[in-house]
């Protein structure tokens, strides 16, 4: 079954013209698509969050890199590279692909065919995150049960990957292979990736739904409404301490209190080999404007103080696992990918 | 000392003209005051939360029935006592402070001057209420450590009072006189009631504070940076659980989790004498676009499924105790008010 075209639709897409993105800014109202041509419009994408999600931003940078003019150039593949790599601090998969893109650069810098070897590299990128998403959606599907309330966080779907998603990766498997399925979909302020993306997706697949705010789920879980959470991850340290949205860390604390398995599900990309544990995870501070401001007018008093941390990090020791295309990775019998 | 004076402003006052409330839904951009001329104006702003808080929609019902041409006549004056009660079921203060004023109608019914003695109730209500949030200030002040930092969650200030607040009485009470505080203040979706007025309040007052978004609060507990978390009420059963803003379940468990201290401020009248325990609070579900539209724009798909329960019940065991205005109430030591 090919679940990815149930979906219908597609956030990144390389053409003649150049790469096409869709503009998850205008979602849930629009389906606008975005054309970018240079690095630097697709670091600015990037940056203002017209395409998200860890491995997501990890394909478009690759792609982002066969857009210049004069990939063999050492000064301007360098910038290029670097710019693409602070766009955004937290998730590892972008340096993760970047670094894939600069090996096969530099290994064919002379090869007057190099535009096209970066461009099938970032292709093979781009199907191999599809591939591990569907994988990561069969192996997952086994912790959900039948009739199941599942809640999830933030956008982890085929709108934040290349594929079906990791954490929705696993719920539309559950679901499209006759599991009956309800989510919960946490709003995820501030930027409301749950309630604008995951719900859009989830509407579209016809999964049944319900949005709540972020503060709700604690007592949905105490009444019984929650029996899984699963989210995904934006960098995963070698001890399983992960860093994901803001507010993931509540919800595992809550599913911890309430006895509710909490899962997260992310490719072996998401893993960083170099990050010992949590602490040592960057985290973006975002624009303090995304509190203040609600659908461009403002919700707080003018000049109000704000903390934006766009992460958190959860410790492995309130997870029951990590679901990846290898297998479902357990905080007490972990020796590594 | 004067703190409500310092404050400089009044959610609500009797004038010659009637009744006039400072109409919250405006807040924090715009101070607008709105005049209310009969029951059905007063039923309606309620409802509608341009007027809310647990203790001061009681005032504002008690003021409300002065309102009545002719309160000697018992069909209008019934409906409209019924009218009142309805207008918001969860707060325990409404029907409580419209049984006082019908046991001032009864006694005076036949009294020329029945009018009078009503309004002189409502004013009583009003005062009585500034006068116990003045010593849950005092007596909650107890509790607050020196440099500290407290978290609350939507408001319970002088926006939702007679007097100075609740859970900010206490707040403001510490801070005035002399400790130093920092507020984190939860912003509370989906009605906003804490980057909206809690922080409007405090401004004013020049007490230091940062909105966050509610899913941030777990995290920040986890990183040392909340000492206290003091919320209001809206109704407190005979066991101590309680009904408060959706959302405050959470916090309590997050703050149990974390060991940091969590208490609770409420005058008396929030007390239900009638409820034994948590589950027989009645729980306002309310209209489902306060989530699926934000500043007057959908940021949900169309049509989508929402849940939206204004309340949340938070059961006694996770809590160090109650800020009355006649003490601390504590739940392993407790027999009544």
């Amino acid at each position: 079954m090919n679940i990815l075209d149930k979906l219908g639709f597609t956030p990144v897409r390389w053409s003649d013209n150049g790469l096409v993105i869709l503009d998850q800014r205008k979602l849930p109202l629009s389906e606008e698509y975005l054309a970018l041509n240079s690095v630097d419009d697709v670091a600015r994408a990037i940056g203002l969050l017209a395409v998200r999600g860890a491995p997501l931003i990890g394909i478009v940078a690759a792609y982002g890199l066969c857009l210049l003019p004069d990939p063999d150039n050492d000064v301007p593949f360098k910038d290029a590279c670097e710019k693409l790599i602070s766009s955004r601090p937290t998730a590892v998969n972008l340096p993760w692909a970047v670094e894939r893109m600069i090996l096969v650069r530099n290994r064919h810098k002379e090869n007057p065919d190099l535009k096209n070897l970066m461009l099938s590299e970032a292709r093979a990128i781009h199907n191999e995150d599809a591939m591990m998403c569907e994988k990561i959606g069969t192996i997952g599907n086994e912790i959900v049960p039948h009739n199941c309330q599942i809640l999830t966080h933030c956008n982890a779907g085929a709108l934040a990957t290349g594929g079906i998603g990791t954490a929705l990766g696993v719920i539309y498997t559950a679901f499209f292979y006759g599991k009956s399925v309800q989510v919960w979909v946490d709003e995820t302020r501030p930027v409301l990736q749950g309630s604008r993306l995951t719900a859009w997706e989830l509407s579209r697949a016809k999964v049944p739904y319900k949005v709540i705010v972020d503060n709700m789920a604690g007592r949905l879980m105490a009444d019984g409404k929650v029996d899984l959470v699963i989210t995904g991850a934006d960098r995963i340290a070698n001890n399983l301490d992960f860093a994901n949205k803001t507010g993931t860390y509540a919800l595992a604390v809550l599913a911890s209190y309430h006895k509710i398995p909490f899962y997260c599900a992310a490719p072996s990309s998401t893993f960083d080999p170099e990050c010992p544990g949590g602490a040592s995870i960057p985290i973006e501070y975002r624009n303090e404007d995304e509190i203040r401001i609600l659908n461009g007018s403002q919700s707080t008093p003018f000049g109000a103080d704000v903390y934006n941390p766009g992460f958190d990090i959860t410790p492995h020791s309130l997870i029951c696992g990590i679901i990846t295309e290898k297998g479902i990775v357990r905080p007490w019998d972990h020796r590594g990918l």
